[in-house]
């Protein structure tokens, strides 16, 4: 994500990675929690306004230090918007579009976090404070922190099946016919019975 | 598992073993369908029918050379038994109680083949020439192999959130409540609307 569409000069490149050097730093110190954009201005040394210029928010500076191929705040969030009813079918769908091109990255992430089992590492960092909290707020119903992370569940699993390990006939199915199959599974959990 | 409840004499184990190790060497070499029953028996120097008394089929027999605490054949044809009506409900609840009390063992199963992504590793044999196909074979309706594998990926998704990540509130959720909320998600691939 290199901002929003105009070109910049080469001293505002320097500046927007000087935050994100900042960030990735006091994001690994302190965690996602303990880090606040007042202390990443400070140790970037600017003014935090220009952290919501560049970023919007908190999670938007975290996704900012992974350099991912994709932003999944703008994926989740239209998603999201729309409310819980046809939301499995969205999520997968929307998933398996954004990852089917980009497969190795998201298969890197999972092996890395995996193999770490490191829960403060950037794959968990980002489900756990950005994506989570913003489908647990979508979701109705008792125990909805609990059936978010289920839907997570699932989305990691077919993540592993496909990027990862690659398992037929999963890893080459056309990406509607495996998302007409598990967003009834997602939405078992999203609006349960 | 060490038979079938009667005691066995130093000479008795040695044989065993000796299949065993015969076993995992010549799947390891041929991969299971390439290694066959005769194979095995050969290169342990015993008779075919020894195997077959000792551990049923080649599937009992792959089990075998893994030495997990749980035997996934004893745990998976009883509740495959008894057909598709229920059966999400029946494998989660059976997953959980089986592995909750050796966590740590899937854990290092999950982590080892995650990180290796190797396919011919023991967990994904067991999965893919034992488990996979017996489940594939209870579905009735179209693309039944595709199902039966979106259902593994459902599985591997909640082992490797409760067991390997160990996220909240689903690693530490009663097993009870979690089969409740992720039966529907298991039924829903193996009975489709």
């Amino acid at each position: 994500m290199r901002g929003r569409g105009r070109p910049r000069s080469g001293t505002t490149d320097d500046t927007r990675q000087q935050i994100i050097d900042a960030a990735r730093q006091l994001f690994a110190e302190n965690g996602f929690d303990g880090a606040s954009m007042r202390s990443v201005a400070a140790s970037a040394g600017v003014d935090p306004s220009l952290i919501r210029h560049y970023f919007g928010d908190k999670s938007g500076l975290l996704v900012a230090t992974m350099q991912l191929p994709i932003n999944p705040l703008e994926l989740i969030r239209p998603v999201l918007a729309r409310g819980p009813e046809g939301l499995g079918h969205r999520i997968v769908s929307t998933f398996l579009s954004a990852w089917d091109v980009h497969g190795d990255v998201l298969s890197g992430l999972i092996r890395t976090s995996i193999a770490s089992a490191d829960r403060s590492g950037p794959m968990l960092a980002i489900l756990h404070n950005v994506v989570l909290p913003e489908l647990t707020a979508v979701l109705g119903g008792p125990n909805r922190e609990l059936r978010a992370t289920l839907v997570m569940s699932e989305l990691l699993g077919i993540a592993t099946v496909r990027y990862v390990l690659q398992i037929q006939p999963v890893a080459s199915a056309p990406a509607e016919v495996v998302a007409g199959y598990y967003a009834p599974a997602l939405q078992a959990l999203i609006t349960p019975a």
